[in-house]
């Protein structure tokens, strides 16, 4: 299904080599300043041929809004949004008429529809997230304007080589304190210093190393994007089966070439025992807010944000075109050898960050949506008198009291 | 929202203190026998009480089938399941009516609702998985009959001690060559020779130590699941948002407890080159259908199943209840200490094992009723001449030869 | 499917011979006040065997709350509603074995599933309303508290028995003005003085008469149930697909045998001239609240609700099963004769009143959800500058205003 | 929300004075040849300025194929069409900046948005129908190649002139015989052969004089449009919510200016007596397929077509929009007067019918991979044996013996 989103719903066309691709945003909130360029920065971090370590496909990749917004502001009706596709090669990719790329989607997508796209790939090129990107990044000046919400994803790993708080190693904790620091304060401004988008000066040249060392072998690498959210309202996020954490996951997972996906903790998380887990309340301010003392959680409990950053990481392959000759089978089942030509990416990962952040825009933003119907529903109702103080946590109902 | 799948969807009711649980299975294919004992195998798997590493709350867990079915058959009409709660004991949990669990729901819930089940958590009790896994036993039982799909989920690691696929260390490659063998073999009646669920012996008895240890600590421990799906056909998942990687991760992240999740070389794969993540296509039979060499893809390219065997790991924390003393805050922000009495697993992963396999058999199963909508709908078309062969992939158009 | 609502969800389960039927509500607000009583009332009005007009069906349909409430108050999570069955005899329809009930479903839903309940109508008995019915009283039970919102449906003919307003003939209007104020006034108790529930006495005695007749004739009568809902906030109802309307419509056309539905002015509005049927707008209070002078729209204009009364009619045909012989063909072709034993109605207007308020009910209930997102959404962004008031419809953005 | 559909989904955008309105398929079986003249054929039947009974808006509408095909074949993907608005002319409503028409959606727009299109009816135009003839377009085209489906609507009348089948009066009988016969051979080159779309020539002119003399007195006409679906197969339908009564109902109730709908015998077929109203089964073919002797059930038995003809009628109110002078209120409740210039349709009902016959695609076509999804998944299992006779309708399991 082509649409993400159960109110902020985002519905993409568009294939690697057709006219354009684009999207529909639906449910956007009216009365939201929205002009082209609000979307672009975005679109522009995403684009191909931004240096020598992404793939040479030159695309401007414009936007430009179709409906939905008059003088600038949006109207509540479907944003329409289309980029024309321009550097089309059809040409490059003839050695797949006859083999399936390995780890692609060549033969999936023959498997599933019986025919497929004859270049490049398809539905299932890295072109398809424009249209994720280019709704992002209403939704994200949205969260912004609304709630001060930021979004940064940069670049943890590249291979083998890893931001610090990856390698990091301690039986009783998961993360360096200074850790939680760094995600209170990176900026996209940081992380777009240099073209891997990794924050950390001295592994970023590693990185760029290696990425260049892959290139000129005509192979990959794969890498992880972090992302930490910072000022999201506490009560997002559906308990059971569209907990917050899941929607995540799920988005993340549909960027195209990602594995994994961990939230807070993650996987260390699982080493630890459940007193160094947990993470202890604190009170917050004066209105009764808590917080909590560690973040292990990454912002959500239960499915449910708890008002702390929300964060998480992102596991890519290494892509899966690549020049160097591969032993493979043609569609026939023939033995033979493949070199793919064409333009990729030697690493997804420095392209990968606004897709990371975008995705996660979206997901907030449709949670936000839902609580805010239910929220707004409940705290229309007349007070509830002489309810156990079990059922209200505090003294008062905090719907009414807000 | 509590509602999970396309066309066959499941939605579920039920809080731990409630007088039963339950859930609704929508459009489950009509003509498919059953009756209760077919779901009953899997609950009694996740029931608690099974051993002395859960917790000791007795339930039988007893379904019954309510519509949907006659003389032992599906009718094609939706289906009831409801299983009573029996052994409540509301007042077990009275610290926590001024104490917020660290880590739990507890105040994410009210912060989400205004309000909140006075005891026990309510909703985000594990006793909400019971519809899953309900529902979960239907979905299995048809993709068996019909492809002789196996979903075998079994206990990866627990804190530390982790299996040896797990602690493999490689540069070139993601897993050791008798991984994936051990995947095409493993069988439920394994996993379950042990109470942890692991099967390797050796690493098991280890384990259950660990989960005593933490237990008498009144701590808790981690660990993850892995689960392998065999014999699913390929075409399945689709592409952009709803890949089958995505859903499947969300599924598992909407298990309670989770924190991560991997398909395939998952995490590991990240540090692999492209030539060596890759994985080359071999043919499989006379019948033209490819298959792979290795299986770093976990059964997956392009968010489309290819016929092999699909396989992830999924991260549990230590459960958030834990008796020992915490040092915490009330929810008016007073600082004190919570021991939370009541029942508690110190570990959940043996009784997550049917859990994610449940999830798991959803996931597969509303992936093929979408997908045998569009093959079937696509096929009965006319045939396309003359279509330039790199649409055909192989010669022909395969939704016309089978 | 079997899911009813874009964030208040209803899911209903249940055939006419399982061991009950049911339904779960999904996103009902916390903190409203519910037990069992309120949703019993309307249950009880649509209950068989109420008076000698209705099938001699004996169901008491009490309903028992499973989840979502504690101490008489909703929590926010998901509604579990069971109702027994109890007076249930499958022999009654044994001739069913042999031959499709002409007009009814039994031919359709074996053409539809390849198999069928063995007897009744399964999932196309009327029994399959309850879970609507229930969870439509909750939805009720939440407009009356908030908006007191007053949802009215009435008989308004039997067979060609009709009340004077339907009757009405004049070439430059569609209803006579005291229409008008009739829906202004009717109530339940009014409608509820009389078993057909047709709130005019004299048409009343007529409509008994004639479905008695019927009854003795093994025969069945059809009729139309017109139904005003009063208080309903403007602004619910979206563009395009989901017209509130549209919306209503949709909830009509699924309560079994019903064959029409028109809104406002309905079928009798396309006789007039524009001129005759715009509803002229008029100052309502100080709040500049507009209003309109007549309601031919129905209260609702462009698929969106203006505050004036909603009211629509629906046509129900005379019910399919019928005592009387009919000539037709068994399943295998072979020409025979019918006469249905078993329990029916002659006539199903008088029950299905409830059913159709409380389709109303649902329809509403959803709109308003999905509309407080929206406002509270774009309530929260910064006013609005130096937009041309053309944007703005008055001076002020609404939504600042409230 | 502006999505249409389950699994053959359509999503629009769009406003009157917009770049382009367009929309996008979601779900289209690959393998369909499609190129834009396929679709083009309904927009031109649907476009403005075709005759002087409609708006003089001169509009070519061409669409565009973005993406979804190549080499004019469907692949599976969605399918992005573009139409550019061409002939915008915002000033011509400037009247409307003081007020709201009556009976059109601009109070109601302001309601829900905050804010409103400053011109036109921004979302709530005709163009927005555009999308949804495009879509409807490619469902049609499939439906036709596949069953031989055939759809065609035609104006049943124009204000108080109607067609005989409409006007007729029997006690025993809904509609004359020659109606069955006349809903069987209707064709879409018959219905264009008069620009008011009216089979029935003396109706026609009739029609005719009764737009004119409207159009002369700046005033505007209703009407209703009836439409026959031929060629369905039986089975579509979903029991309970999603009859595909319901569904048609949903949809012809989203067309703007819709006040009513009625399937087969409709409103009519409440005044008859239950042996007059049901259709007797009778065997149709050698495959013992059953049909219907007469066919009040417009196609539809418990909300599931049983093969024979389905067939509706839709009502459509006097267009909103007239340039008469209109004594009403401004945005800020000022009483006074509007004469609402623009290029207004004086009666919609011609206009409407290709968009009638689309709807109907849509629908159709939804219900179609709905039912192929549930009727495939069944078909895999493995027989059922010994369920007693009565659950399987005549000798043997539907589904097996297909």
């Amino acid at each position: 299904m082509s649409t993400f989103g159960v109110i902020f719903r985002v519905t993409t066309y568009g294939e690697s080599h057709g006219k354009s691709v684009g999207c529909i945003v639906d449910n956007c909130p009216p009365g939201l300043s929205l002009v082209e360029s609000d979307i672009q920065t975005q679109l522009s971090r995403r684009r191909p041929g931004q240096s020598d370590l992404t793939t040479p496909r030159d695309e401007k990749d414009l936007v430009a809004i179709q409906s939905g917004t008059e003088h600038g502001i949006t109207l509540g009706t479907p944003i329409g949004l289309i980029v024309p596709n321009q550097d089309q090669r059809p040409h490059d990719y003839s050695e797949t008429d006859l083999y399936p790329r390995p780890s692609h989607a060549d033969w999936t997508y023959l498997q599933k529809y019986g025919v497929k796209a004859s270049s490049g790939g398809g539905r299932a090129s890295a072109r398809e997230t424009i249209g994720r990107v280019a709704a992002g990044a209403i939704a994200e000046k949205y969260l912004k304007l609304v709630y001060g919400a930021e979004i940064v994803a940069f670049v943890s790993s590249v291979s083998n080589i890893a931001m610090p708080f990856i390698q990091y190693e301690n039986e009783e904790r998961a993360f360096p304190q200074d850790f939680w620091d760094f995600l209170n304060n990176i900026t996209r401004v940081e992380v777009d210093k240099d073209p891997v988008r990794c924050p950390d000066k001295e592994t970023s040249e590693k990185m760029k190393e290696r990425i260049i060392l892959a290139k000129e072998a005509k192979d990959s690498v794969g890498g992880t994007v972090t992302c930490v959210i910072r000022n999201v309202p506490p009560g997002l996020g559906e308990p059971c089966f569209d907990k917050l954490e899941a929607k995540l996951a799920h988005a993340m997972l549909s960027i195209p070439a990602t594995k994994g996906f961990e939230i807070g903790s993650g996987f260390k998380g699982t080493t630890l025992l459940g007193h160094q887990h947990n993470d202890p309340w604190v009170k917050k301010n004066e209105k009764d807010i808590l917080g909590t003392k560690t973040n292990n959680s990454g912002g959500i409990q239960g499915g449910i944000t708890n008002g702390e950053n929300i964060y998480f990481r992102v596991a890519f392959k290494p892509p899966a075109t690549i020049s160097q000759e591969q032993a493979t089978a043609t569609y026939n089942g023939d033995s033979g050898v493949l070199a793919a030509r064409g333009r990729h990416d030697p690493c997804v990962v420095p392209r990968a960050v606004p897709i990371v952040e975008s995705m996660a825009a979206l997901v907030i933003m449709d949670a936000l949506m839902i609580q805010n119907s239910r929220k707004t529903t409940a705290s229309l109702l007349p007070s509830i008198r002489d309810l156990p103080p079990s059922m209200l946590g505090a003294v008062q109902n905090n719907f009414k009291s807000k």
